[in-house]
């Protein structure tokens, strides 16, 4: 079996020169708290404290950046132990688990494979590389682990300097999982962020049972115009005494609208007697976001949109496993036009931030780093899912920073349902932003404590700003 | 206060080989003459020689790049003395400056604050750094420097070692700034650029003004057809007379059309009598564009394209500010079936050149590298805008090169209104293809002699040739 | 006169650290044999194995890359001995290559520069830089070489260590080239490509007589429907006999679509009766996709999909001088939308193999690596044309290895007419993916044998899985 180390340098340029400055800036952030304010691990882990079952169940089938690479060299997702609409597979977890580590080569330049042994190495102390020969040595330590009080949930949390963990939740959701962490009195920060796509996106397969909910959560009557805004105020509100500093949404594109209050409640209108057709459908997303937007003004909350993803492009796929099986596809998106209805409103406005995210890599010196260096409500979102990753990182920073700065950046997120992947995923983006600093330091564009203040910054300034992490949302609500 | 100081090696690549080849090539260039064939530097300042009063008016101000980042971390234009549509605000201009130099961190990564650093140290001889603290000595000393008769623009002029400067006039500019400058007897080379949009893009705001203006400066009936094509050659030859070139275009889109003479003038008929639609004005800018290149055929004038900015995206800032405030904002450009029309007409002139500038850097390798090394009459202008920075500059050359070679480029612009910036921006240039010459070099894909005369080619040699200032456009013409 | 030398160095990193585990992957992979699964040499070279004539004929005149920079800077085709509609010019083909001498400065920094030199060193043994002074030396020692056996296709072929070369043929075509080879007795391995664009583009100018022969060699009623589709079947068979493993595809956009029976033979009748319309004939490439892909499900061909090329850009030009005359221009292109009809039918389908490839870089990292890193049956064609190029073949592995991974990638091609420049492309190809394998290593992000299995796999192996070159596929259709 092959060693696994985790080089101290590892991700730092090759330059010795460069190398050199990057690793005196990063001794600087390594060890700072980590501060992941958007995410998707499940608060129940942290309400209930119960133990992780195996590694298959806690590693490999719920990690879609795993079975979706597994998948297309041709291994079936039942192999892996991804439940399909009828629940998990037969297969059995340590089976699963052989066939990945069988497969392990396929992540080779990945950054899954990074964060993999990051986790391997540093959680669970192995020292020998995943292969197929390691496979069930894997399985027993990672499970023998997992068994013990020390790799409960709260522990890992607690062990991997999390200062913040923000998960997402729906506009329906009742929120009993983070009653239950507060109820606890366990002192460890998980957050909600307020993300109601479903309620609003009337081509969502969930759209009319997720809307019953948010009746039934709110007491309004959801089917009216203003009894549904009202509904998304006091949702707004549940969710900030839950923690929330920011809402989150998701649509194919990113665009906004404008509409009088008329126009507004006529289509919210046909919306909900079934008669609107898709380009409604588009049309109210897009209105949603300008009435987000505008709550935010009022409320305080950070606002974050992520466009551009092609949900569920794999039809065959979707119809026996359903959604978010690794068949989202990327697609090209607009900024410039489809946002200046909504700019046109609150663009101007200088305590609102919204951050914006963006799977196009094209738009960031094009549109979203010029939109973010002029519109004060404007701030860039680290790169994001697919571009999570250290070339991603790269590009993000080349493209951006000459006409956005670093200032109208918010640090990184790490955006995982992966729990045991978040010290490694913010570990990379430390470690990449170390050596961009250190590359404009080392052509003499920056000068070195000026490297040092903005590595500070980018690891845990900036998101504190950006998320309302130092001033409580609460207060300026009330402001 | 910290020290200011700019490191001779700044910006050259840090690898040692590759910086040792790059020094040597830099050092070769670093001080020929500084050739601008295209600005927005105001030409009153030659013909006048008027002293500048003050940093914030000279540097602050009217420097898009600076208040746009500003702005964008909340920021009043007001506060920055920025002129809006009623004049200039009452902030005093030194308060004004106390408010940019505590905000200097911003400019952190860009390239604003290289160009700014340099002007300091080399024009201003400050040697420390533009911080709260030191706000004041920075207004102080400018203010006392500007007072003196070798900070005026001519002296400047002469100082920078500037070759040529060309600025920008539009059709119904009478040009007598110019004239003033060679009355005057100086000897300093200023000249104007036929820049016609406002007399061509009927939604300009100013549109029905220039023409009336336009008129009246060439005494033609500009509401026929036939009269407005005779007044544009008639202020083609005003402007060659006053040592144009070149002339400039710049609207939202590359779109060209290529209409029967009867087509146009019923299409121009439309336009004049006001009954033109979006896709009228659309339409008439796009044959335009050909007309202008068959024109450029006949007199020799280089033609300059510049699409793709969305102005004025914030309406709220441009209703109080008006155009031209850093709002914006670039959008993606098709080149390949809009250039065709035009193409079809004069593509394949090799006597003409039409420089085609992108703010869509994903056209780079997809469509201007490969139209430029296949059309005669195709020449790449330098990164532009957004792009006018280390990174722009070196995302250039590595996505253009390959398929366009370098003779298909036509050296470096400053494309400036911030005349003090002008020395900063031909230094940048020149290091940065100094650097991925020696990058060619030291990956023995180049010879050392090779790049020796390439990096005078891109500094002196192609934009001599590119925009006709080696043969008098008079003289070719006649021809 | 210069000198000319390789350096054997060239296109590896130039950081030492970096260099060094380079130059050690490529020893390994430096001499492997040389695959080529798609391309475009003439099999009657291989069939007649007669000599070429001279420098101009065998190396300038069909090279595209070559006439195109030389059209861009003002050179006529005819002064290139480039054949018009009419044939080839009068121009004598020593002023032809002295005039490319004159201008071999304007490939400076492209990789046709570095092809040529490749070949003028190794194959012809020249060991002065071509230039105005050196080139009647290079035509008289060039056409001394050709005169002799060692310099004929046969002979280089082998000498430039060959393992399989595939020639591309159009549906219409009889293959006699290829039976003559296969009856010579020679043992080089010389594979067509069935590529049936011209029988499926109604909007292609040879499309009818292209049908008309395809009606000939099949025997087949290919004005109907079934008949149609029975053609195609009976040529794939007939390609296959002749050793294809493979099919191509290259229309103006990725457009697939998934009619019903009746609706495809309906559009097939409009098609025929010339009835169809331009969104016909986009509709009917689009359904002939997924068709063709039906079919490849069938009989194990890999299909290989080049979309993205606005073809014969230049009006002009191609009424004089017709197709293929370097006024291809890449287009904006489309993958997430434009596959998803097709992917519906046979998306999951694991023992098909569908090769992307494309001219518009934007799309690697947003589209193409998530494609492929999904679905089974997509794999990633290398960097094509226009960035079959050291700067282009980085971008596509810095864009598409973190999500597609290395596995999902199937080696280099040369996609050449230019069959002196096969050792050159290949050996460039290998240079800089070793260079970024070892840039990998030197950044920790992969161990070095891992750098080495991958190397092999990039030179060999994942070519050899992708065409089927393992498994013959007549062995794969009757399994």
């Amino acid at each position: 079996m092959r060693p696994l180390t985790l080089n101290p340098d590892r991700l730092l340029p090759a330059d010795p020169t460069t190398r050199a400055i990057a690793r005196e800036l990063y001794a600087t952030v390594a060890d700072l708290p980590i501060i992941s304010p958007h995410g998707h691990t499940d608060p129940a882990w942290f309400a209930g404290d119960a133990p992780w079952s195996n590694a298959t169940e806690l590693l490999l089938a719920p990690d879609h950046y795993l079975y979706r690479m597994l998948y297309s060299q041709g291994v079936s997702l039942d192999a892996l132990c991804v439940p399909d609409k009828r629940g998990v597979p037969a297969t059995d977890p340590r089976a699963a688990w052989r066939t990945f580590a069988e497969n392990y080569h396929l992540f080779r330049g990945t950054p899954s494979r990074m964060w993999l042994d990051h986790a391997f190495s540093t959680v669970f102390a192995l020292d020998v590389a995943l292969e197929a020969a390691s496979a069930d040595l894997y399985f027993d330590r990672i499970g023998e682990a997992l068994a013990t009080p020390a790799f409960r949930p709260r522990a890992l949390f607690e062990r991997f300097g999390i200062e913040l963990l923000a998960t997402t939740e729906g506009a329906d959701d009742p929120l009993e999982h983070h009653a239950a962490i507060r109820r606890s009195g366990w002192q460890g920060r998980v957050v909600t962020t307020y993300r109601p796509d479903s309620v609003i996106d009337a081509e969502h397969e969930a759209f009319r049972p997720a809307l019953a909910r948010f009746a039934e959560l709110t007491g309004e009557d959801v089917e009216s115009w203003s009894g549904y805004l009202t509904a998304h105020r006091k949702r707004r509100a549940d969710f900030r005494a839950a923690g929330a500093t920011a809402t989150d949404h998701g649509f194919a594109t990113a665009q906004t609208a404008n509409l009088s209050a008329a126009e507004s409640e006529a289509l919210f209108g046909r919306i909900i007697a079934g008669t609107a057709d898709g380009a409604d459908a588009e049309l109210f997303r897009a209105q949603m976001l300008t009435e987000m937007a505008k709550m935010s003004v009022e409320d305080g909350m950070t606002m974050q949109i992520h466009p551009g993803s092609y949900r569920n492009h794999n039809a065959g796929l979707f119809a026996s496993y359903g959604r978010d099986k690794g068949a989202d596809i990327p697609s090209r998106t607009d900024y410039v036009r489809a946002l200046k209805p909504m700019l046109d409103v609150v663009g101007t406005e200088r305590d609102l931030t919204i951050i914006l995210f963006t799977l196009d890599e094209s738009t960031y010196a094009r549109e979203l780093a010029p939109l973010a260096g002029h519109y004060p409500c404007l701030k860039l979102g680290p790169a994001w899912w697919f571009h999570d990753s250290p070339e991603g990182m790269r590009r993000f920073r080349e493209m951006t920073t000459e006409t956005a700065g670093f200032y109208n950046t918010v640090g990184f997120n790490d955006d995982t349902r992966a729990f045991l992947s978040i010290p490694a995923r913010h570990d990379v983006a430390r470690r990449i932003d170390c050596g961009w600093l250190a590359r404009l330091v080392a052509e003499h564009r920056l000068e070195d404590w000026e490297a040092a203040e903005l590595a500070y910054e980018l690891t845990n300034g900036l998101v504190r700003k950006a998320y309302g992490l130092e001033t409580p949302v609460a207060k300026k609500a009330a402001a």
